[in-house]
């Protein structure tokens, strides 16, 4: 019994005001070929399946899209839940009506917690039980409980799924798919924190009974307490701070009598996200050197003084630049003292800066007497004022 | 083979600032009923099932009900079509997982017009075509024709249905879905222009080939040309031009060798829609004998008289008045010049009305000579002034 874990879409999604539609396209398709590749018998997503509950139409049909090659022309299963990203009444909408077709989406938290049986070609079954994201609140009033953290929340869903579980028959494997924060799991910078003041919080262990937990929420991949409650992370950098995380999607096996083994897929992005820090000139001349001048590129520039246009001089190398930090400029003006002797001396060299960028040269030693001259004039006429 | 043609549901719609969802939940259920009490074999839904692109969660979840009580409680199948109002990606997200259920959901145009066929339980099939609305842009887009206006982008759309009916075949019945203006229509005050400058219109004679076509888009039930082209009206009154206008929807029966039998059958909403036109004191009167005083009511006021918190004291006995027209003293202000005598016997007359409004008495002559001083002294100070 194989299948994919994946989760943390986010599609719709725009970094620094970039849409990122075509790269959720690029390793969505990648999802769909590694699923025909490995054979598997599922594709489980746990959740931020859109980046906000009202995601942009193009998201929705490339959803649709994706869906449709995997559910219909593959004829491979979908188990889908809502995270905290999503929209879960938009998301659930009909989901009873797909059912038929192998796809198994949970939008709202519904009473009855059934699970998905799919049986796999090795001839082992697994129950899928769907946990989407919810609030304390809700699970309150669903099952009439008194549960105010998320840890007391994912009690009271876990013994609902455990009631269901035949403990008798240990041929089905039982997977728990959810949308979560585990305690002691590692952030990124593109997740939103499910609550304020650490009650978002779940132990790891309450999930130790089951065959395989399939989590969604934390953007890097990662495991939690044991290596069977795990996150698969996005699917893309969602921002500069997961530079250096490598993405993929989880392959998981699950065999009779056995712990489940877990293998990553990686995935490779259409474009890259990355951090570049240098002055201004290395940066466009060790350009020359570097084969992914499409990546998403954020610079770090270390030069100190004002310079024209930063962005579309280093957009020229690098077309999809989508941030600068002036780090140089930054830690020059920490240093800096407000006196005014400093910012007549600066009138001069941004005057001189400037000159060069928008001539190609330096001024001359005339063209330097002349500017002199008029910034004394200027200055005079300021103090007779 | 018979089928309830309904259409026009704008689900989240709001009357004057109410949320309709009670009523559109109250007609919708007797809209179930029907079905059953009819024996349908299919229920069609021509078009604007949302009130908008995005709408509210609430009218998500409702349609989700009705559409999982209609498909798979009933196993009534569901032909429905986007109209202009309906965001058709959003609508049509993952429709073809909902195919074997027998939802048939049809969002944006589809290159492939393939209609489903339904076999009634009198042994008579019929094949119904979805042509949702759209733009005579998208038609042109899609299949590369030069249609500029509404009635050449339909030409197009009716070709391609052409081509898949089997001429020979008699025993099919041939039904067009589709949400367009038909030329000579009756428009009421609640529908949207599909365009400015009657590009909109349609000839009905178009459609004189198909054994029914169930239009949307028109609020009032009606037919345009012949009998079988129809509108099925909105399942509510969604302005209050609507008022005596009777809500339905309609129940067709194809048979061999014979045209199609229309019936309309009546919905009856929770709360009717109505103008009360009159004074204020003989309307509160006259409500005694009112027994739908929780109808969403609109006044038209005939008072001439400034009245204080007019909307408060109808509600007292209509609590969902929505609308008050001061029809009374818009007549008055228009007859009344404006001079200086007017506006100063109308200060006595106005502080008059209030006094008897708030105290539930007139002045006494005393008062009257107390505020005519009062009245006179600050004339005097803006005059001297």
């Amino acid at each position: 019994m194989k299948f994919i874990h994946t989760s943390d879409w986010h599609l719709g999604r725009q970094l620094h005001n970039q849409s990122l539609l075509d790269d959720q396209r690029h390793v969505l398709n990648q999802i769909i070929e590694l699923a025909q590749q490995h054979h598997v018998d599922a594709v489980v997503v746990a959740g931020d399946i859109y980046d906000r509950s009202v995601p942009p139409a193009q998201a929705v049909s490339l959803l649709n899209e994706v869906l449709t090659t995997l559910v219909k022309e593959l004829a491979i299963p979908v188990v889908m839940i809502a995270g905290n990203h999503d929209g879960a009444e938009r998301l659930g909408f009909a989901s009873a009506q797909m059912i038929a077709s192998g796809l198994h989406i949970t939008g709202p938290l519904n009473e009855q917690i059934t699970p998905v049986v799919i049986k796999g070609r090795s001839g082992v079954s697994a129950a899928f039980y769907s946990l989407p994201y919810v609030e304390p609140a809700t699970v309150r009033s669903v099952f009439d409980t008194a549960a105010t953290s998320h840890q007391e929340a994912m009690q009271v869903l876990l013994e609902q799924v455990q009631q269901q579980i035949d403990a008798s028959n240990n041929k089905v494997k039982n997977v728990v798919v959810s949308h979560c924060f585990l305690d002691g799991g590692e952030e990124s910078e593109s997740e939103r924190p499910l609550s304020i003041g650490g009650a978002d919080k779940i132990a790891p262990n309450l999930f130790s009974e089951f065959d395989y937990v399939a989590l969604g929420h934390l953007h890097g991949p990662q495991y939690k307490g044991q290596p069977h409650v795990r996150y698969s992370g996005s699917i893309l950098k969602y921002s500069f701070s997961e530079q250096h995380q490598n993405k993929s999607v989880t392959l998981v096996e699950l065999a009779d009598n056995a712990p489940a083994q877990v293998e990553l897929l990686p995935l490779t992005p259409l474009r890259d996200v990355r951090i570049i820090e240098g002055f201004l000139a290395d940066i466009i001349a060790s350009s020359e050197q570097d084969s992914a001048l499409d990546d998403y590129i954020m610079v770090r520039l270390l030069d100190k003084t004002a310079i024209l246009d930063v962005i579309g001089k280093i957009r020229q190398v690098y077309p999809n630049v989508l941030h600068i930090e002036r780090t140089g400029l930054m830690a020059e003006s920490a240093q800096l003292e407000r006196r005014t002797d400093h910012i007549k001396k600066g009138e001069m060299a941004m005057f001189s800066d400037f000159f060069s960028q928008v001539q190609g040269e330096a001024l001359s030693e005339q063209q330097q007497a002349c500017i002199n001259a008029t910034l004394d004039e200027l200055h005079q006429q300021e103090q007779s004022q």
